[in-house]
């Protein structure tokens, strides 16, 4: 480094000199003008080193932040959706985007950013999360959210929840009053009656569109294979996944990440998808990045998919892209899993591969701005 | 390699040529004597190599098995066991690892060692995972487990489970028969029942011991602080765990890994550690190790414990035992946790760190010898 910085310093005033004689021929007055100019060259050149300093320090004084959500991957073809309906998801990616970025712009905490944004998208009946979430294969609604905090790696999670308006909330009760990481069922009701958090009945998670799509499902399997056991990963490549997830730096210098879901449209058995797994759905930590997930829940179980994009980043040595990329297009792909990731990092960078149509996605911009994407674009 | 080869047998034919006209000092019927002595001596040298390779061959083919186990971390003090009670516990432990080791040395599956030597320690009293669950705050019993196969990187877990005799053969059901991975509350219980799984009523899972601790604590807690919130980790420093849990490498050079639990004593609100969690609890994956973990299990989910040595394996490019002492003795430590885990290599190398006083744990020695240890010994 301190070679090639002497070379250039060398190389720079033999370029100089013969700049010099090929301008001035000579000339002395010619030689005077030229050194003014040079001198104003070499002050302009200056200012921007300093400038370039002061705004690269900012940025590791943690003055940058940063935000990115999904609301689900899956076979998302603009075939199948009207300008209308488009409209719609991206009016409402682009509400819960300002909500958390103006949290981070206020100065308020990663952790903030997430909750509230997640809310936002928890409350529209659009995505499968909170109003809206898919039915199991009994005809009901069971909620699972988890949510973790890059600073301290405090972590808490929900799973099979069936009378919480927000999920992700609870389980950053779990995380913040509670001993504990992960609690399901009827269990975390108590915890979150116990805590103040009014109980909502099923109903209100009704939504038609979700409950006419279990009703093909099951009308489908009753046609194909009346007694069969269903086979793994049939689903995947049908159905449209819409679990919802915010990752975020704030400026503090802070991650967190943050996920919720309704599951899998006819899901049985009180199954567990990835989204309350912290390492699988969800992962943020200051040292690496905030991961949130979304697909074909099983195989990011099984492929420890957020946290594998934080250890390919400590271990590997590879860049957020790098690493993302790495995870959804190899790794999960050769598993024969389907989904994508949102991450972000602690400088701010932002990776959102996924290996389906599409996906329901967006993040603030280096000038403030949101962007929208919806399919492969 | 082709070069360093090369000049071996140059240097090597020197050094014979120098030793010859030492030894023969130039006498021809000295000469050959030595030549006699220097073909025996090359004879020789072929037949260590060969068997040599031969050995190896045998290793690389997957011949080698092995088996660890263990019945759990905490504060285990010689001085607060009986040598009767202890030789109890060293007699369970060494009866599951044999009913492993039987099922390996026979040509069978590292999952089935998994599951039937976790089935002893199920069935066995002494441990905290099937019959001798510890109790929750409300006097129940609610256990979890799960299981991975290393070749498929299959997963099956189930959580909050009551009425199943052994979890660890619900979380293989899950495993092998349904799409899922993981399954919650009375879901699983269903599911157990549809497929033929007979359940058990919750008298079953009681022992008069763990009554006796859940009561214990009930008192210590209403005199110590009536109202206020149990702080995190209070009772990881005063309690045994009994998690129990197993890796088996198979002559086909298949890893799996499995583990059970009751969970910790007097826990709410459906609460779930990290025993059932793949990644946290149980991880196993051919290319690099198989691990079961038992401790205070929230540690274990926030740090992905079991994944993380795959991972310094993986990308870190760090030997089993270096990736498991780092993993328990660095990252667990600064993160305030306590609590050990057993592993496997490829090449049956087995790590079986802990940060407690002691671990309830064992392996077969490469005779094929039962090795029990309990304290740091």
């Amino acid at each position: 480094m301190a070679f090639s910085g002497l070379q250039t310093v060398f190389a720079t005033v033999a370029i100089v000199n013969c700049i010099k004689q090929f301008a001035t021929g000579g000339n002395r007055m010619n030689e005077s003008i030229f050194q003014a100019c040079f001198r104003l060259f070499l002050y302009f050149g200056v200012w921007v080193v300093v400038v370039g300093f002061v705004y690269s320090q900012e940025l590791v004084s943690g003055s940058r932040i940063g935000i990115a959500i999904h609301g689900g991957a899956g076979t998302i073809l603009k075939e199948n959706m009207s300008p209308e309906e488009e409209e719609t998801y991206r009016a409402e990616l682009r509400e819960a985007l300002l909500v958390g970025y103006e949290i981070l712009k206020g100065g308020g905490s990663s952790l903030d950013a997430v909750e509230k944004a997640i809310n936002i998208l928890e409350d529209s009946p659009l995505f499968n999360a909170g109003k809206g979430a898919v039915f199991t294969n009994s005809g009901t609604n069971e909620l699972d959210a988890s949510i973790m905090d890059g600073k301290t790696l405090n972590a808490g999670a929900v799973a099979a929840v069936k009378h919480t308006k927000n999920p992700i909330s609870l389980a950053r009760l779990v995380m913040e009053k509670s001993p504990h990481v992960m609690l399901v069922g009827e269990g975390a009701a108590v915890f979150a009656e116990k805590l103040g958090m009014k109980p909502v009945p099923q109903e209100y998670f009704y939504t038609e569109k979700r409950w006419l799509q279990l009703q093909k499902i099951k009308a489908r399997e009753k046609s194909v294979a009346p007694d069969k056991p269903v086979p793994r990963g049939s689903q995947s490549r049908t159905e449209k996944f819409g679990t919802v997830g915010v990752v975020a730096l704030d400026q503090d210098g802070n991650l967190a990440a943050g996920t919720s879901t309704g599951g899998m449209t006819n899901k049985r058995f009180g199954r567990v998808g990835d989204s309350p797994i912290i390492g699988a759905g969800t992962y943020a930590n200051n040292q690496t990045c905030a991961v949130s997930a979304t697909g074909h829940g099983e195989y990011f179980i099984r492929g420890v998919i957020a946290y594998d994009v934080s250890a390919l980043m400590q271990y590997g040595g590879l860049s957020l892209a790098e690493a993302a990329d790495k995870v959804i297009r190899e790794k999960l792909g050769a598993m024969g899993g389907s989904g994508g990731i949102i991450a972000i990092d602690r400088e701010g960078n932002i990776a959102m591969p996924f290996n389906t149509a599409g996906m329901y996605r967006g993040y603030m911009d280096r000038n403030g701005k949101p962007v929208i994407r919806i399919y492969r674009d």
